[in-house]
């Protein structure tokens, strides 16, 4: 056994899923009626044990890093948008900041490889709120090209899971929210989803952040060639190091580390997913401490999200990441295990139930 | 002109919907990278008027009322349930009061015409937190069964359009959701989708609360005599009388004054969005003051948001009714708000835009 990569057990327990199946049943309302609601409150009562599940101190970690691929012109945007964005995320001024704000839940930017010294001019030793600075020696720049190298090496990989594991195992809370920034990891994710799900590249590629048509053909070619040049990388862990991404890795940490402590997993879009799936991969009951956020309107997540058998709770056509989806979806988690504690029963409020024979 | 009806202008504004766009477009993301969250920010703007549109004092009113049908078998409920349910509303147990609690939503109930007397033994003039009791003379049992019978005659309809056109102004805030109770309201909601969308009444008939399929085509059959019985009843007012309820009256009197007060409109599910459904036959700019909440499982719903051109935003196999679906819906609002407000552009947080030439 690999002590880099955690056992993760089963939480399948047929006593404790009836239980609560009676509980939802039992609330005022028709069987069934809050549809995929009820699924969602089974499973956070699952996966915290609790049939009154109370969900603690969301924690929503962006994990960012660059790509040596950007230099292959797989992005809309320049690879200088990766720092930024994280300058963008600390101030307060993105997207998934302001939705962050809305909801309480506390937001972590970790540099996992951005080219960019955020701490530059800092005394020695000093932090930014907010930020944690947790680069893989040797990749400061961010993550190789994978184009003509790996995307990282082996050691550098199983750092960059380290680095994760540690991180979440610092962070308090319950639910872990799974957010991302790197001007080209829309190609760590497609090639991922090709090699682990057996998939031609094509039905992996998407537009990012904006290419035309033209440009996503010549992404895709460009990916081709990386997953040729790679095909040895079969396992989930050489083909994270290979084809992978500095975020990528340390959010795959962070995933195992969220699934061993036993808390929610709130995936976002198609980059966080990626991660899941090399965690899913690596510990298949990985899977059940998973809630997915949204189906995102890139390319390729669909299919990701099918293989992992999910069923998103938002398809708002957001292609954004940051955590964004997450973020927005995180007020429906809330909701379901508010229902779970706090709807009365039939018995409880004196109210009928449903005509035995039907009318 | 019909003094009961007011007029809805239209708010359509070529350089405000202009202006709003160029202000989305600047944000720190790239173009349309919010998806459907970037509609929902500009229909905010426009229904407010305000480039930082603020959401006020939300109020969740339920339109409850009593269906003289439900002697028809067209429920798995019994008719009790009504009265029970407004009582698990007011006690703070129901779904929609959980939510409500969550969000900091107002609740409201309304007895439209509920069989049941909520102020019984309290003395005369006391009322009771959370209710208002509309009932319209001679209806104080409910909605009359439409296989026999009008659901009401005109003076009764109009009447419960005024009672809900008064309550509404009396309410704050500048958002209205709506919610709804009555066993057997999906059938009356049903007669409206066919009758005013021209649809065979087999395609808007589904199970409610629960029935099997058996009972589904007992449903049918006999609202499909309700129509036939109710040939000539062809104008939004006369279906609305003939077919409909007193609770969707009284919403459809909520809606046309939240309309003219230019409050946004956050529609829940089947009923809510049949009462749309007339508003808009009657005032066709009611229209750009909706939002709509979800798509229902309940059959017909997906062809009503249809002939309404909306774009629902959650799709959870919800059927409950109650306004759970829009209370669910209400943090999506909140957040297409604040993203239009508070996140950056890529100007102030001097983010790089995209590259001019596509790489």
């Amino acid at each position: 056994m690999n002590p880099l990569i955690p056992t993760i057990a089963s939480l399948a327990d047929p006593a404790f899923t009836q239980a609560v199946q009676i509980k939802i049943d039992q609330k005022t309302k028709p069987l069934g009626a809050l549809g995929q609601l009820e699924t969602l409150a089974a499973t956070l009562a699952q996966v915290l044990g609790d049939l009154a599940p109370v969900l603690a101190q969301p924690q929503l970690v962006v994990f960012a890093a660059d790509h040596g691929l950007a230099a292959r012109g797989v992005s809309a945007y320049p690879q200088d948008v990766s720092w930024q964005m994280v300058e963008n995320f600390l101030s307060g001024g993105a997207a998934v900041s302001v939705l962050a704000r809305q909801h309480g839940i506390q937001l972590t930017v970790v540099d996992c490889g951005v080219k960019h010294d955020f701490l530059a001019g800092l005394p020695q030793g000093q932090q930014r709120p907010g930020l944690l600075v947790r680069k893989v020696a040797g990749c400061e720049a961010g993550t190789a090209d994978a184009s003509i190298a790996p995307a990282m090496d082996a050691e550098q990989c199983a750092q960059a899971i380290r680095n994760g594991r540690e991180l979440l195992s610092a962070l308090p809370g319950n639910v872990l929210l799974l957010g991302e920034m790197g001007i080209g990891n829309t190609s760590a994710a497609a090639l991922l989803l090709a090699r682990l799900g057996g998939h031609d590249i094509g039905l992996c590629t998407g537009a990012g952040t904006g290419l035309d048509a033209a440009a996503v053909a010549r992404k895709t070619a460009v990916l081709r060639g990386v997953l040729e040049r790679h095909a040895q990388a079969q396992t989930p862990l050489e083909a994270l190091a290979a084809l992978g991404g500095m975020e990528i890795a340390t959010m795959v940490g962070a995933i195992l580390e969220a699934a061993r402590t036993r808390r929610v997993v709130l995936v976002d879009g198609f980059i966080a997913s990626s991660a899941v799936l090399v965690a899913c991969a690596l510990q298949p009951a990985v899977r059940e401490r998973c809630v997915f956020a949204h189906c995102s309107g890139e390319r390729g997540h669909a299919l990701m999200l099918q293989d992992l058998q999910a069923e998103p709770l938002l398809n708002l056509g957001l292609r954004l990441g940051e955590g964004s989806g997450a973020a927005l979806a995180w007020p429906l988690l809330v909701s379901a295990a508010a229902v779970l504690r706090d709807m009365a029963s039939f018995a409880s409020a004196g109210v009928s139930e449903a005509d035995a024979a039907a009318p």
